[in-house]
């Protein structure tokens, strides 16, 4: 009993042990937890990982491979055992676990290692495989407890006994008709503390939560978070019950979610692994750094325009940089806010609205004292004030700009179905960049020249 | 039963009822859930919140107000009720929801509530607001289920039935010893499927994990999702149990955590309410933009040296532009990447070493592409090869520099104990600006004039 996290200790203690035989290799990783040894796999040889696996029971092993990080390419370790192992490791893992390491292979793998399953298990999997993995279906795991709503107390926890010897873990009772139609959930302590041999029907909550097999896991977790629920019911288009998707399963889609987010307003594709290596990194950064690169040179198309005003005044370029990056910033702001704020909320037009006009108020509030003290600059230092109000009216210009489009863009994104988190820091910049300069560059050309 | 979330429909029809005279209201408000109801109130006027949470009655009243979201300020309406029904709601509220609502008020407000509880509730609460809100105990209930380790099977079914008319909802049992030591955990199935009237400690799961009450919420959250455990136990440093944090909670805290993520590394203060009106924004983001305001002084410092440079050779104005957005959007990507990283593993320092090397790579691909690129077009449009060249080598140069910046700072940052989010885009660019201008406009100096 003990609190712990794998520690430096931890991790070269495992290590040392792996320079050792496999007896005393075996008897230090009794000591771990399967999701420790997983971790641990994060920061070892693919040969290693294979011996250990070979070296556990079937359960941990099982264990072990279904908490790999996605990262660590489970489905690889997977495919490289011998065949007897994998096929008792395979069987031994949630449908819903196998199914997302199963999902990962090439359809020739996935197909070795079915054939292998009993009929009943490669079905199941089959079948999950079907659902996109981003939706309830492929989320979902087709193990339950599941009573029928005619059953009474005695038979119903007869019932939920015998189908917890699969099930490891529960934490709601399922209530269906004789047609598998999905009529409520039950909690076990319901269950027991009900008095008399009462009917399931007389103490199910129909009003249960469900969703369907298409509907998106993004809210599938806002309403499981909603609502606090340890699992939520999947059903058809006819409402037979066809699985659950559970908290922990929830928490991941979160997680990996949030992932994608902060990296695509960053300008890095959503897929990029973050502990992948550096050709993964390229292929996902400089596609995105080539529009950057497209955009900037509008950007300095605007500058290239008024290349006279800044051969007759060359100081504007310094002061150029100032409202470029003012400006790029400001937007970052206002962006990271809404993206967030639409990530976790579903706003009214209202709401939008009023969110933009609010950015609005802000850039112009935030570009006037931020103007004002370059104003100052220019005056005690350039000794320039005509000059320093150019730059007052181009900062507090191109900071509304930054907010409006910052909050803007995104909501009206989302408002025509398009992922806001696309609207990046790239594409926003963009604006401030070349209403900067125009806004900096053009004021100066009539008021300065 | 439904699946829903509350759409338009939903929003106009409650909003219409808000409208007609009590009766018809209440008749609306049984419709829906309370969760349903707190998003409502996310819409409405703090009158009708005030009015709603009267008409209710006060077990559906406690659950809407546990359920609003914070940006709703649950305790300016609870504060503002009648006393009498105040203190109804609070006595029906979980320890640890009244517990974050009333710590966000005034210290005698928190009184003025806190006297009028019975002295075990108010006891409680009191001691639950002395954690620190982010660790263990400042989110963990106290009222759980809980078992001596001694109890015979029947005995302790017959204590968890009597326990549970307290809590409604509950996972895992805890068991403890005579002292209140916690000594492990068991499953209500378990014990509802041993054979024979056994005792509880022939089958507690001695080795649960479990946390400290000091344990931060983001250790707890990690160990809770690792774990894929549904309330992890806190104990005290005598290993006394003190209470449980349930997986609702860590969800909220890992929302909570991405939302600070994502504001910090974008340069917004992490206390800003997503929700919140301008003034709360100007507040937060109008310090990181004077920082900023700084650092742009000293970007444009190093143009300002060159400013002779520039005068000859006006067009590299526009080259700057480039340069510098590019070297920043290159940044912020690893940034992105790296902070996200560190959010989600704990990193070695070798890994750390190779992830700084990673984006070292990186920067110089990417740099040398785009380069590249910008090489090509000074020598079409510009017809000079050499400005191309001295291009090429800044942007090269920058991006590496962006690489190593974006990656380094928030493991530098992580390795000495501060928050890596802080790193923000902000700081970050910073470096990007000024090397980039120091690299091209010297350069330049150098090698065209």
């Amino acid at each position: 009993m003990q609190s712990f996290e794998l520690d430096k200790t931890d991790l070269s203690k495992l290590r040392k042990a792996i320079e050792g035989d496999d007896q005393e290799l075996s008897s230090i990783l009794a000591e771990y937890h399967a999701s420790e040894i997983a971790i641990l796999f994060d920061n070892i040889k693919a040969e290693d990982r294979q011996r250990i696996i070979n070296l556990l029971e079937v359960e941990k092993a099982s264990e072990v491979i279904a908490e790999m990080s996605e990262e660590a390419h489970p489905e690889e370790l997977l495919i490289q055992l011998h065949p007897e192992k994998r096929t008792e490791i395979v069987e031994e893992l949630d449908y819903d676990d196998a199914t997302d390491i199963i999902s990962q292979l090439e359809a020739h793998e996935q197909h070795e290692i079915l054939e292998d399953l009993s009929k009943d298990d490669a079905e199941s999997i089959r079948n999950l495989l079907s659902y996109h993995e981003e939706t309830a279906g492929g989320l979902m795991n087709t193990q339950m407890i599941k009573v029928n709503i005619n059953l009474t107390k005695k038979d119903a926890i007869d019932q939920i006994i015998q189908q917890s010897e699969e099930i490891e873990e529960f934490y709601t009772v399922f209530v269906v008709d004789d047609d598998n139609i999905f009529k409520g959930i039950v909690s076990l302590k319901d269950i027991i503390k009900a008095k008399g041999n009462v009917k399931i029907m007389d103490m199910v909550k129909p009003d249960a939560v469900y969703v369907n097999a298409d509907t998106d896991q993004e809210e599938v977790a806002k309403l499981l978070s909603q609502y606090n629920l340890t699992s939520i019911p999947v059903v058809d288009g006819y409402l037979k019950l066809l699985g659950r998707v559970t908290f922990d399963d929830v928490i991941d889609v979160l997680e990996d979610e949030n992932t994608e987010d902060i990296l695509k307003i960053s300008g890095v594709s959503e897929d990029e692994e973050l502990a992948g290596n550096w050709v993964d990194a390229v292929k996902s950064r400089l596609p995105w750094l080539i529009i950057n690169l497209g955009t900037a040179f509008l950007a300095s198309a605007v500058v290239r325009y008024y290349e006279d005003t800044l051969a007759h005044l060359a100081i504007l370029s310094a002061y150029m940089t100032i409202i470029a990056g003012m400006g790029g910033n400001a937007a970052t702001q206002a962006l990271a806010v809404t993206v967030r704020r639409i990530s976790l909320y579903d706003l009214t037009d209202k709401q939008a609205y009023r969110a933009v006009l609010k950015e609005f108020t802000v850039g112009m509030i935030n570009g006037a004292v931020t103007g004002a003290i370059v104003l100052a600059f220019a005056y005690f230092f350039d000794a320039n004030l005509m000059l320093g109000f150019v730059i007052f009216l181009a900062m507090t210009g191109n900071l509304i700009i930054a907010g409006f489009t910052g909050a803007g863009i995104p909501l009206l994104l989302k408002r025509v179905g398009i992922d806001p988190a696309i609207a990046s820091s790239i594409i926003i910049t963009t604006f401030t960049d070349v209403f900067g300069f125009l806004l900096l560059l053009g004021l100066a050309s009539k008021l300065l020249l």
